[in-house]
């Protein structure tokens, strides 16, 4: 049972994180069935507020999939989604898209890498958000946001035109998640399923600190660890197998959601 | 994507309000079935307190709808709803009104624009309601309820009687609402939407302050602001789009809610 | 809508209870089949905490009904509740009983009026129980137990033989609930209605007060409405409403309980 | 009435302790289906983070049952567990274990007694592994945990490699747990039952604190009762019922969990 303790732990992270890579497959839904399944998901954890919160994902360089104004999370099935462009005008399906979605397309433009955005107003992250304080990472589970969430401390009101999409776009710099005072949470990922698993992780930080603070100061974590863990949550194929739980659940409550 | 950018931002408000209530139908349900609806939805959103809770919508000049003594919000149908005069005379419908209801009279009385009121005593807001402060608003779907909001500071006992409903009536005066001490809530909305959609925010709201405060003080925000997302959220057809998006969970998760 | 005004409060409360006495109809489940109900109940609101917790009903002068040993508060039927001396030896019904319902018959003993015990450990209780602070009433809806709820500021340890009977019964004098410290609650009602509904509002207030306390002060209610609400609250045709409210819930939901 | 009172306590507690072994039935599932159900009980009971949390169970002196990676505490049956050995080497079954597992063979080698551990990442302690502090027992059905949970308090990282087991193993002592700082949880049985009863009860004990310390000073209780409490508590037929209870909820939910 000694094997690993002749190795750095640097090493045997290194190794453990090939093995989980190979050890998980990916996903094989496709992109429009992948945002419905996010939708979903993050309705069941929490992500509900109303036909607030728009999942967005990348169709082409100057296209993304998204809901239909009116259309809550819990309503999006793949058939359902607009193709819009950057200016938001549908290129296919029926309905309009919200304008408030007007910021997705500046953090496309500015952010190559990312794929999917989700923006939502879950409550414990909202709560947070009324404090004027960044997030806090704590817990090892939230790592995967270790200083990769930055914080818009103003709140420039009504989130529609152009300037909250230049305010959100400059503030998440090279970020994967953004805090909005007042308002709400962003979270950019290289796959869909980085990003739902993000804004989970989000919420729940989210609500690890109000609940672990209202009692008492929260303990730091050092930066190095909170790194390494940052990195070994971030996987591809161990979000991918997270993202597949909840999917496997959303599709056992109601097989329709990707129908 | 620079076109906004041209624009003030109240230019680019306007516009987009003007997209919304073009992009979304209204909703085509009777007034009791919506009443029945708004009963569910805040059933299903933490209002339920027991017997407690009273939905009520002008059916004319002198009476209105009321659920029958007896009936919890999760029971209300179009069906047994009772219609009554001013005086909680039934006009229509087997059963006997609350008495409580009363003070109903009173705010149709004095507010001739309320075309529904809710009355529920939900858990935060209840919660709220006794600590002798009056709600505080600082998140942006909270907005609807931005200074339109009155607090009735001192809980007069029981609510039965003339009394409550000359106290309830001055009180709210020209606002949307008021936080009854010790006791509970009531929304006058302009629309069973309206009044359903304010309800849930506010216990929302409520939840929010209450889990933020037990951290640390809530940042205000600016008034200008605050205003702004008010008349932004309550665009009417917004308004019934988020109802109608709740009331067809209500329909799939129990199709005989307005049968 | 003056006609009241010409009246005390005083009248118009015992004029109105009168009308709600007299439009609400009694219920007519048996004995048993209303403490299965109220287990049920209890379960869906709260009270359960694996084997923990107890629902118990006189039968006779010197006899009660009782749950098996093993059986949680979701599985009681009035089929396989046993009927018990004060002695707790099983006259009716298979299986033992649990040796922690001793203290029932103390009660029943001392307490001529008492009908039925509720003996549970809901959360928000017995979050309560552990800061050795009484129960605060300061919302409406809890008044029911406005002056009627004694403390037990010691724990004696594991509640079995007769000590904890003579503590219990004597702590609780002529009150109609008790909290204990470090353990939970006790609710000794007229009817399995007074009793189940006084346990659900218990839980409900002291939710209520950890939610507001954790925020700031909570602020007191005047004694005279504190009263005065309480006997509004326990009129015996609401209590059974109330009661009946929630039943006609677990029975919509599972039509066995009371099989 | 008073038979018991001529008694001492720890007479009437080991007589009682006697009466509920004897009334009480053992369980007669298998191993592997006492590690399916404890699954899906966690789950149901905030035990739930994803992909994090595992249970495993002694197979024999050299090996155990775990869950395969990817498979989520929900997903668990009796015959997609794996047979692993020390070194997580599969002995029968498909798929790869989780690499965080490593440090269960640690435990298991230096502690013979102990068959079963659960580790997870509920809530609620969660929250509490981020202050700093050991857990405080201060409710009586948290007593099965009092002087009975050791405290890691420096967190390593990524829990892969040897060098957590040897942490691991070497703070829990002869406990029946330990509290992982910025982690989560770990609940060593001498049966499955045990396990999953202690898990369920660190996290409600973690939320009874949390809930009560945000208002106030939390009271402890005398360290004899606390002891006494906790033998009683885990009387081996009480801790088979509690688990049989929840079991048989998940089995009524969900039929095929130990198909």
């Amino acid at each position: 049972m000694e094997r690993t303790y002749t190795e750095s732990k640097k090493q045997v992270i290194r190794r453990e994180k090939q093995k989980v890579q190979r050890a998980l497959p990916g996903n094989t839904w496709t992109q429009r069935e992948k945002v419905a399944l996010a939708c979903r998901i993050l309705h069941s954890h929490g992500h509900e507020s109303g036909l607030a919160g728009q999942v967005t994902a990348r169709e082409s360089e100057h296209g993304f999939f998204t809901q239909r104004l009116g259309c809550g999370l819990s309503e999006v099935t793949p058939s359902n989604l607009l193709s819009v462009d950057e200016e938001l005008n549908v290129m296919e399906g029926e309905g309009a898209p919200n304008p408030a979605n007007r910021f997705h397309a500046w953090v496309y433009r500015a952010r190559p890498d990312v794929q999917c955005i989700v923006h939502t107003h879950p409550l414990y992250s909202s709560a947070l958000s009324m404090l004027g304080v960044p997030l806090v990472v704590a817990h090892m589970d939230s790592c995967a946001l270790y200083d990769n969430i930055a914080f818009l401390e103003d709140w420039p009101g009504v989130p529609v035109g152009d300037e909250e999409g230049r305010l959100i776009s400059t503030a998440i710099g090279n970020k994967a998640g953004l805090l909005l005072a007042h308002h709400g949470v962003v979270l950019a990922g290289r796959t869909v399923e980085e990003a739902c698993v993000l804004a989970l992780q989000f919420e729940r930080t989210a609500r690890l600190f109000l609940t672990a603070r209202s009692v008492g100061p929260v303990r730091t974590i050092p930066r190095e660890l909170g790194l390494a863990a940052r990195d070994w949550l971030l996987t591809p194929r161990r979000v991918d197998a997270t993202f597949a739980y909840y999917a496997r659940a959303e599709l056992a409550n109601d097989p329709r959601c990707i129908a």
